[in-house]
C-alpha cells in the first residue's frame, strides 16, 4: 500500500498520480488527514485491504505534503553508517547513535524549493524515515517493525556553520531552518518492499551522483533503532524517525562542496521513490 | 493571569485551587484544552479580562498536567548562564547557546513521580519555561515578548551517563526518560511578574538548597533567545521553550551528587509557585 499527503488529505494510491481519497471512500471512518490514519492503524489497514471501488482522485506532484504533516515527534540520528562516521570524523559510536530533532517547522513535502540562508553552507544527507504506526514503548527488536506503518524519504539538511559552531554541536538547529526536512514523496508499507532491511537509496546533485548506498549497512537498522528508542522515548503514531545517512555528503569531499543557487536535488530510495529540491539564495533582510 | 491545566481543561485560577473552567465561562468558544487558548491567544486576552461569573472548580494538585499539554514542538537550551557553563565545563557559547528538544513523551504535570533509570545519573535542572503565544518567524528582540503567552516553571531532568556517552552529546536522549521534562504548576502571564526579567529561581533536594539564581544571569534573556531562535525555527502557540539552568547542577559538584530513590525534589520560581517531583527505583526488567 501506498499513502500520500495530497492538499491536506489522506489518499490511497492507484498510481503515482491517481488514488482513492480516503475519508470519502471511508465514509469518514478515516481522515480527511493522515494524521487520523496513523492513529487507527490497525484498523486502517484492515480496511484498506478492500476499500469500496471509487472514482480516482487525480494530482499533481504539487500537491504532496510530507506524508505525516504534524507528527508529534521527529526522532533523527546522526552516525549511523560506519563510512558517513569516517568521513565526518567521528568513530562509529558503541551505543545508541547520536539522536536529535529536526523541529517540525522544517517539515514539508517532497519537492519544495528550500532558501539557502545567508552566509551557511547547506549540505545533502539522504535517509530512510520510518512513520509510526503503532504507540512504541519498550518493545522488543522482533516486535519493532509491527509499530512502522511504513517508510518513506527524508532529506536531513544541514547547514553545517551552525550545526558545528558552538561548544557543543548544533545538530538540532543547524538541520532545522525553514523546509530543511523534506519527506515523501508518499508513505510505502513494507510489505510492497523487496527487502525492507536491504533498499538502495541515493541522491544527486544536477545530476552527479553524490551518495549512493544500501540501509543493509545501517549499524542500527530500523528495527533496533526503534527498539532502542522505545526504551527511553515513546514513540506515537505519525512520528517521524530520520535514521541516518550513509557515506557522501559535502562535507566530507575534498575539496568541501556544498549546494549552490539553482541546484537541483535529487533523492531516491528503491521501491519507494523520488524527491526532488531546488535551491535559492536568501533574500537580503 | 494563571492559567491552568486540571484533568485536561483550561482553567482560569481565582485561587491555588480554585478557578473557572475556560470552556463552560465562554459558551465553548475556548477549551476545553489549553492548546486551543494558545491557538486563540489574542482574542482569548481579550476575553479573560472580564470572564462571565461562574462557580468556581476547586481542585488539587494531582489534578495538574502540562500548563501546554501537546507542544508541536520543545526546545531546550543549553549552557545559558555563565556559573552554569563552566561548572560544566565549557566556555559559554558565543552565538545562541546549544539547543536541543526534550521529546515530548517526557512531558509531564508538576507533581510528577519519576523513575530512576538503572545506572544512570540523574540529575535536576531548574528552568523558566516560556510558553509561545503567537506564530513567531524571524521576531524582533523588541516584540519577543508579545510573542510569549506566560512562563511557568520547568525542570530538565537529566540523565548524565546517556547524556554524556557517545561521540556527540546525546543531550535530547539523556534528558526525555518518561517523566523528564516536569512543567508547572500553572502558566503565568509576564504581566503578573514584578520583573519578567529578573526573576529568582532555585531548587532544593529533600530540603537542601542546590540551585539559587536569577533570570537576569540568562547569557540570552527571554526575548533574545526566542528572537534568536526565530530566525531559524518558527514557534508556534503552545511551544515550550526550556531557557537554561543556573549553576548548582549535581554534575558540578565536588563530590557530584545525583538524585536517589526516595528524594523529594522541590524547585521554584519567584511569582510563579513550586513543582514537586518524587524519584523511585527502576524495576528490573
Amino acid at each position: 500500500m501506498k499513502l500520500a499527503n495530497v492538499d491536506g488529505r489522506a489518499v490511497l494510491l492507484t498510481a503515482d498520480d491517481t488514488g482513492i481519497d480516503v475519508e470519502t471512500a471511508s465514509g469518514g471512518k478515516f481522515g480527511p488527514g493522515l494524521a487520523s490514519v496513523y492513529e487507527n492503524w490497525d484498523e486502517f489497514r484492515a480496511w484498506a485491504r478492500l476499500p469500496p471501488a471509487e472514482p480516482g482522485v487525480v494530482f499533481t506532484r504539487a500537491q504532496l505534503g510530507s506524508p505525516s504533516p504534524a507528527p508529534r515527534q521527529i526522532v533523527a540520528i546522526g552516525l549511523n553508517y560506519d563510512a558517513h562516521a569516517a568521513e565526518s570524523g567521528f568513530e562509529a559510536p558503541e551505543g545508541l547513535p547520536p539522536t536529535f530533532t529536526k523541529f517540525v517547522s522544517a517539515l514539508t513535502g517532497p519537492d519544495a524549493e528550500v532558501v539557502l540562508p545567508a552566509g551557511g553552507d547547506v549540505d545533502w544527507e539522504v535517509e530512510l524515515v520510518a512513520v509510526i504506526g503503532r504507540t512504541a514503548t519498550r518493545v522488543a527488536e522482533s516486535d519493532a517493525w509491527d509499530h512502522v506503518a511504513g517508510v518513506t524519504i527524508g532529506q536531513d539538511l544541514s547547514e553545517r556553520v551552525t550545526q558545528l559552531a558552538g561548544p557543543a554541536p548544533q545538530f538540532s538547529l543547524g538541520k532545522s531552518f525553514p523546509n530543511f526536512a523534506p519527506v515523501g514523496p508518499w508513505l510505502v508499507t513494507p510489505d510492497e518492499l523487496a527487502n525492507r532491511d536491504d533498499l538502495a537509496l541515493g541522491c544527486a546533485v544536477d545530476g552527479e551522483t553524490v551518495q549512493d548506498g544500501r540501509t543493509r549497512e545501517l549499524i542500527y537498522p530500523v528495527a533496533r533503532l526503534i527498539s532502542a528508542l522505545s526504551r527511553t522515548i515513546t514513540l506515537y503514531p505519525g512520528d517521524l524517525v530520520f535514521t541516518g545517512t550513509p557515506a557522501g555528503v559535502g562535507m566530507g569531499r575534498t575539496p568541501k562542496r556544498f549546494l549552490r543557487a539553482g541546484e537541483r536535488l535529487v533523492s531516491w530510495i528503491e521501491g519507494i521513490g523520488e524527491m526532488r529540491q531546488t535551491f535559492v539564495a536568501a533574500q537580503e533582510d
